[in-house]
């Protein structure tokens, strides 16, 4: 987190998110997004015991898990690196640890950057715009570090003190709040050429007890909400036709797919769910168009776990170039 | 975050989180929280300018900061003791500044409780039941250091690797993901004694863009999620008559208040928006009962940015007096 320098000249224009994705797509042949999500009961347990110097030991203290998560993490990102496009880490399994969680998941953002890929930080964040906008800045933007109104110019004078620009590409966002919550995550993508991804329909069971209601006007409570998002993002289409502002869409909800593709046609599909939460790539097809554009397919436990022995990092980049070829082979290239 | 030893004994019945509030609130007769959400921007320039050893200087790197808005938050918390039964901590403030930023957000935790004040962890978390579980597990439970199954009385034999409960009495949650997405929250508040607030009708313009659609049976989409979260409340219901599961509502709806209450008549109410958000005593009324329990009413920059120079604190103590008499006059003891 020690303040590095910004380069204005390029943040005055930022290439697009959408087509800084796009272009890895193309590139990499493949739409996979590697769910980050370390948990102690899931790690290999050889990684544990190194940490707590001791087979029999019953638990560590928060450093001791940070870093066993570190170690396994930094594994899976080389491994899975030449398949995939994106990692997405979990929040949640870094916060439970505090500072020395969040401290190695900064260090992991860095990470998936030198190794070329696009980071997630998979958060859900959402609240009023005052609040909204610290957790915009916290991973799309710049923390404020200077009084308000130090110019760019000022900065450049003192280059020490220059701002952090926060080290992710994209993140998740629970739009709850409604239009004034959701503008600073907007206004940070088009400054800074980041993403963000929208909850519109998740692909838990319990999503369909609020975002399922049917409203007066006959359409679903998330169909209103896939129609917000479509206006939200119009602003940020790169392109490559698809814009910055996303939407987190169950691929366990096949049926849901093809009908929110029509509601918001630049969107790009964050699509949780494959692998381990039973979804497959037939059921994300509706989501790409000719060219395999248009979606991230996320999976994590059947990716990340798929070993949990000595050799979980080469399980993990086999079950990645398997889910590489699965879906491109599904959506990619039709024609 | 270093461990501490958990007292196993007094968790197999810990208080109820609904009982520990009103007993401050009658102890007090106060039913104010503090929101505590330290701002660059905002807080007393002088104590940024100790930071940076240099009133000339332009910015700070995280820890310097963290360091000033410990010092705000440490002056603040010592002065609105006395008039204030909690504080809310605002996560984005503290998130902003990576690990630095959290570490102090975490000794803040601990110096409400050794105040004697209630401290609630304003995140707004929300996600799948795994992460959820780990969202609860990092503000309100014990975050997984063991392997799975390791008993309370094996970690009674290595009190050094006993894990940490965590510090906050209670955090706010985003429901949106529905029954097996606030499971887990529910599940930690009945096993520690803790409490959350769902939100159910925020205080933003924006909420009422999701939150206020008509649904086809008639209700709105928030009275919808009112009636789910009585019913997920019920397990938690302590000797006061209130539940452990509470519910966010803003203090700037005043025509929404007595009508949530009778669909949530056990729900403590967090209702955020006095002061400068333009809510009063009067706005709240509904949501208490004649002993005047049954909510906690939230003011921030009303209080803690009462005064910008070197008596900032008095100025925040004088705002949470006058707060104090205003609400407790409003909705105490009627009859």
């Amino acid at each position: 987190m020690a303040a590095y320098s910004v380069n204005h000249a390029e943040l005055s224009s930022p290439p697009n998110f959408a087509d800084r994705l796009a272009a890895k797509v193309l590139e990499k042949k493949s739409q996979v997004c590697v769910g980050l999500d370390p948990q102690i009961g899931l790690i290999p347990p050889f990684l544990l015991a190194r940490q707590s110097g001791d087979e029999g030991s019953l638990g560590l203290d928060p450093s001791g898990v940070a870093e066993a998560f570190e170690e396994f993490s930094l594994a899976i990102i080389e491994a899975v690196e030449p398949h995939a496009v994106a990692i997405k880490l979990q929040l949640a399994c870094f916060e439970a640890y505090g500072p020395a969680g969040i401290g190695i998941m900064w260090q992991l953002a860095q990470a998936c950057a030198r190794a070329g890929l696009l980071v997630i930080a998979d958060g859900k964040r959402g609240d009023v715009g005052p609040s909204a906008a610290l957790y915009s800045a916290a991973y799309l933007g710049i923390p404020p570090a200077a009084p308000p109104g130090t110019s760019p110019a000022q900065l450049e004078e003192h280059p020490e003190e220059t701002p952090v620009l926060a080290g992710f590409d994209a993140m998740t966002v629970n739009p709850l709040f409604g239009e004034d919550g959701v503008r600073p995550f907007l206004d940070d993508c088009g400054r800074y050429g980041k993403g963000i991804f929208f909850l519109v329909r998740t692909s838990n069971p319990g999503g369909a007890q609020l975002q399922d209601l049917k409203l007066a006007d006959g359409g679903l409570w998330h169909e209103h909400l896939a129609r917000l998002v479509n206006r939200w993002g119009a602003g940020l289409t790169g392109n490559c036709g698809y814009s910055s502002a996303g939407a987190v869409v169950g691929a366990t909800r096949p049926e849901a797919i093809g009908r929110l593709r029509r509601m918001m046609p630049a969107a790009v599909f964050l699509l949780p769910g494959y692998g381990a939460q039973g979804a497959g790539a037939a059921d994300v097809r509706e989501a790409f168009d000719a060219e395999g554009l248009g979606g991230l397919v996320s999976a994590s436990r059947s990716i990340i776990y798929a070993g949990n022995g000595r050799g979980f990092a080469v399980e993990a980049a086999a079950a990645a170039e398997r889910m590489k070829k699965e879906v491109w082979g599904a959506v990619g290239q039709q024609s």
